[in-house]
């Protein structure tokens, strides 16, 4: 699993820093989180092909996080694609792409599906993994997401399957596969006897924009990597408020609760320049230690921990 | 005049090559055609004040001439300002804003009026200028514009002047104002008698997309500059004849047939590297010589001729 932060900033984009959006690739599949004016340019930049994009998670529809999508849409009428592309949002999401497409007179030679969330919840599920939404609390409905893999089989004893004189092969495999099977003596042997426990898979978890909700870690709990809006430093506390965003330090509260692995920082207000967001890393790191800023182009892997 | 290069590309943005949108300086009001995603990136790189942009042409509502617009308005409720801001461009253009608007719950705490320029002609006069719009042939209706200033008072003799014996001061004054005059002895002076003849303003044209026209030069007459899109080369004029682009030969004879003083090309194919863009100065200059290639973020002087 592989995240790339293909824009950090919150409001505007600025020359440096693109709108705040994150690709995640896995599994050859690669699904965008947000994506604001100039998104585009940061897949080429880092020679993503937007073709492979499966789906698109919107957190809401304000500008900054969604007007790069009708010139994601418009490449798609230059190049070939079978699979449908998947949108999903918040309401107004439907029709924004809709009244995009008509307004704009765009061709797509291909199947968009856009749908609306209007219940959280598990909104999508690939091979090996799902995708769950959950609220936000922003001037305008919003939702954060989580992407969760199913768990993975435990580890494969050799010494237990030599042990238990299971000849080398396919029955081997068979109990790697979960499977129950019999030797020649008539023996049953479980797949348990020979694999470990299930080993836990990775979480991906994302939260722009919003106000500090007290439930919020709840839905980010164990995230082997949070993605989360750490807009304004304690001084300007009193506005993210007003303005329903997240300052550094919230981000980390969550982190912290929520036991994250690890916290990137992301979303931040223009006014603060690249050399004054460690005042953002610093306040969060007084609470979460394991917080990182995310910068714009940085690549990340997540890997398994087990 | 100034004219800013705030991107030269087509279709899609590239690293290092916005979408096409040129900006015009001229007595500390700014004037935008078309607006990309990203045009607001480099209206910043180039420490260009949205704010004193007083009027955006837009030459069609396809995405890539339009979907920067609902940031620079988003911008505006960060700023204070007073007058309205005006955009310009063909049906669909007051659907496109009041649809991003409404859909994207856009806080404007100012005047905006936007209007459909539905007959080609005069469509706004400035002090001392006025833009006129003309039809282009694109696959959704697309204008081209001109701005251009008046004429200016001829030079002032003061030897003139002096040898009619007018005093030095309100006199001279009042005759370069357009007045006549008359002297102690009661002779009348004519403006004429000490004024050259009426020097002509600048006019600068701005062209893009369009199939060619044989008629389009007569808009663009004596122009001093024209940004005109040329597309593609000669070898792919079959391609840009079936999608209403075009080349860059024939950019350069619409700037022949209407003797302008310069061409500059823009809204080049992304299938073009930086390099290869020669190939369209070539082509263009073996009609025209004073062709040049528009580059991102370049900022060039509309000199008065006389």
């Amino acid at each position: 699993m592989e995240i790339f932060i293909l824009g950090t900033g919150g409001m505007m984009p600025l020359p440096g820093r693109s709108l705040t959006s994150v690709l995640l690739r896995r599994g050859g599949e690669l699904f965008l989180f947000d994506c604001g004016e100039g998104t585009q340019v940061s897949l080429r930049r880092l020679n993503l092909k937007w073709k492979k994009i499966s789906v698109i998670f919107i957190s809401h529809t304000h500008a900054d996080h969604v007007t790069g999508l009708p010139g994601i849409l418009m490449l798609t009428s230059q190049v070939d694609r079978d699979e449908p592309l998947y949108i999903f949002g918040p309401p107004r999401i439907v029709e924004y792409v809709a009244e995009s497409r008509r307004i704009l007179d765009m061709y797509i030679n291909y199947q968009i599906v856009v749908k609306e969330i209007l219940e959280p919840g598990i909104i999508y599920q690939g091979s090996g993994f799902q995708v769950r939404a959950f609220p936000l609390l922003h001037s305008k409905p919003c939702l954060g997401y989580s992407l969760e893999e199913e768990r993975r089989p435990g580890v494969f004893s050799t010494e237990n399957a030599v042990a238990l004189e299971i000849p080398r092969g396919p029955l081997w495999s068979r109990l790697q596969g979960g499977e129950q099977v019999e030797l020649d003596s008539g023996r049953i042997i479980q797949p348990g006897e020979v694999m470990g426990p299930h080993r836990l898979g990775r979480k991906f978890s994302f939260i722009t924009d919003t106000a500090f909700n007290p439930g919020l870690h709840d839905f980010v709990k164990n995230a082997d990597l949070l993605i989360c809006e750490g807009m304004f430093t304690e001084e300007l506390a009193e506005s993210a408020r007003e303005k329903k965003h997240l300052t550094a330090k919230q981000a980390a509260l969550i982190a912290s609760r929520a036991g994250v692995k690890k916290l990137g920082l992301i979303h931040y207000s223009p006014r603060y320049s690249e050399g004054e967001l460690k005042q953002l890393r610093h306040e969060a790191r007084e609470i979460f230690h394991n917080t990182f800023l995310t910068r714009d182009l940085q690549v990340l892997t997540v890997p398994y921990i087990d």
